[in-house]
């Protein structure tokens, strides 16, 4: 075992041996012609019809297809704070898929820095050459401020894919996971544990996709509009969670609820709590890599059981929603990526199950299903015009 | 003949369409356990080495072949200040360059700040992404305050193509045009035309090669210590050059002069003044896409003649130097692009043509010739290593 373990780790470090990106040309430069083409004297030409009309960067420039992956290197997977070099295969592997599922290129860009403002001002500074930002490992609260003035100050998409990306995937798998225990997300009581970024978007989103008794949990018990909070991102999200005041402990809160959803910490949830929630339980425990109830403990209590592990069944993995999402907001040259736009995306991927092959143990697509990343471009883009953001009409000429 | 350039126009146009860069993976990723293993959780592996140690971030990167090749877009061609999105094409054409010509990966980013502090903010917090930093098309005189903190600032390569670039291939160029006629650097009167950041960088590289008798000529004619000037760049420029304090108008200084470079404007050098130069004379006229003089007047009554164009011999072009010069800076993981690397790729430029083929009309080897990039490879690491700012020594092993 061992011994396997070894080998698979040497295989990983060769992967990653001088990176695992690379650039590529469209077109050879293979003699002086080719050379007066593409460079100078003729790309002259090109710069010049951009100047005169700056809509055009999009059709003569890589921007059109180019998303940059932003990251401080903070919060990076499990590790934390570890910088911008160590943070970079991260990048390059966010970077990578986006390629591989949904043909978006993408650059990695780690930033050595970690002022708020800074980082606003420099991926301000860098929007002219790219077509949608996403955001990678920014730790809380400052991946809040970051992303909202940079969707308020620039007129490309700006994504923060552990927020809203996990939000997205979550939300799909619970609407599936509804339809399978044959409930409504408004009728039914949800716990979210674990108040951080992923919390809050999770929340948010499922709070838009209908929801209305949702209650958040984290260190300070269940988060409610009477309470003081020194964190202003949980003064807010008490504002618009917890209807029925509801005070106490995950222990105290769990009890009748329907669906735990969890972004926070291994073994936090006991199996006593489960035995204490409503008929057919449905338990997404995503922290990574120990879940936040072991499954072979939880399983033969809950009607669906969801990880953000690949050995078990119904992974959450943040890699259905980012490539389908940019594939679809480039196409259509979006200002934004909104609300009705992430909805959309994650109905899109709930969808590509069909409802007779729903089963409790697959809710989720497989991100391989080339499905996944057609669907959610169309319902995206779709979602862009209707609210306003879209340059351009996908749907123009399809019919 | 209107037809043909409107056809030449459209082919151009086509193959600038959607930009002329994509991304490709190294290695694909077609299942789940390849996903495992350029992504989570195999990639933690791959981030806990590097921040374990920061070294490991050339190995295991793309920072080990990568430049950014960094504007603002202010002065772009001829076409000058037309803003980071219309200089996009120019930098992607660089970036296919650097690709095509040394196998080294380029990111163009087009900045949308015209602030020298801001820049050198934004560059400075980039710098971990990157194994070097190619500045491109930035207006003097912010140009040599950008890159001479930067250079100052980062553990990367900092190289302003636009001064140094040049400042290599004339080097190059003068050497052997030097050889042909039987003159010494040390012995001849060159005169410089146009005193901006090409002009400085030409005459700096010119004097570090060993020229003795050199003027700078501008607006305000030749540049010397008497003179007081607003420029801090030509007071300091006053201080190392026009030793015999030569002063007047180009005309005046130009006679009995062995050499003109001119980095200016059209037409600006007269018949009359090549005829008063001394024998067997070298006229090097660069402005783009209209030279200092006509070619077909001047050449007649000069020995050897070069130009920027690619439509006459002797074209001084660019793409000479710095493919060939990062090459040899990513591979010995170079701190800096010294002046010694600098000499050593103008002087690996010039002995890619044996004396024996050296020729009035072949000063400069052929951009394609594949001798070009490895010559300067060579002689540029071997610099780096004997500068002290090599972190890797090419030659061991090699013998």
């Amino acid at each position: 075992m061992e011994e396997l373990l070894m080998e698979l780790l040497e295989e990983i470090m060769l992967l990653h041996k001088g990176g695992k990106l690379e650039t590529t040309l469209k077109h050879p430069i293979l003699c002086k012609d080719d050379l007066s083409k593409v460079y100078t004297p003729g790309v002259a030409k090109v710069c010049q019809a951009i100047a005169d009309d700056q809509s055009q960067a999009y059709e003569l420039t890589t921007k059109k297809n180019t998303v940059a992956v932003v990251s401080d290197g903070t919060a990076v997977l499990g590790l934390g704070d570890i910088g911008p070099k160590a943070a970079m295969p991260v990048m390059e592997g966010k970077a990578a898929l986006f390629k591989q599922f949904a043909d978006v290129d993408a650059v990695p860009i780690c930033l050595d820095t970690k002022d708020t403002e800074e980082i606003i001002a420099i991926v301000k500074a860098l929007a002219p050459t790219f077509g949608g930002i996403n955001l990678e490992d920014i730790s809380s609260p400052r991946c809040f401020e970051i992303e909202a003035r940079l969707r308020a100050e620039l007129d490309i998409p700006v994504f923060h894919d552990d927020q809203h990306g996990t939000a997205i995937v979550v939300t799909a798998g619970l609407l599936n996971a509804l339809k399978v225990c044959g409930k409504d997300i408004k009728d039914v009581k949800i716990v979210v544990n674990g108040i951080g970024a992923a919390g809050i978007s999770v929340s948010k989103m499922l709070l838009h996709a209908g929801a209305v008794n949702l209650i958040g949990v984290d260190r300070e018990g269940a988060i409610n509009r009477l309470a003081d909070y020194e964190r202003s991102h949980w003064s807010d999200y008490a504002q618009i969670t917890n209807p029925y005041l509801e005070i106490g402990s995950l222990s105290d809160v769990i009890k009748g609820a329907d669906v735990f959803i969890g972004v926070s910490a291994p073994d936090v949830l006991k199996l006593e709590d489960v035995l204490n929630m409503a008929t057919d339980p449905i338990v997404f425990a995503m922290a990574n890599p120990m879940p936040e109830i072991d499954p072979a403990i939880a399983a033969p209590h809950v009607r669906v059981m969801a990880t953000g592990r690949s050995d078990y069944p119904n992974q959450i993995n943040n890699v259905l929603c980012f490539p389908g999402i940019f594939r679809g907001a480039l196409d259509c040259e979006a200002t934004d990526i909104n609300e009705d736009m992430k909805l959309a995306a994650a109905e899109a991927i709930s969808s590509v199950i069909d409802p007779s092959e729903l089963h409790e143990k697959y809710i989720i697509p497989d991100a391989f299903d080339p499905r996944v990343v057609e669907r959610i471009r169309m319902a995206v883009a779709e979602a862009a015009v209707k609210s306003g953001v879209a340059r351009k009409n996908l749907l123009v000429g399809i019919n």
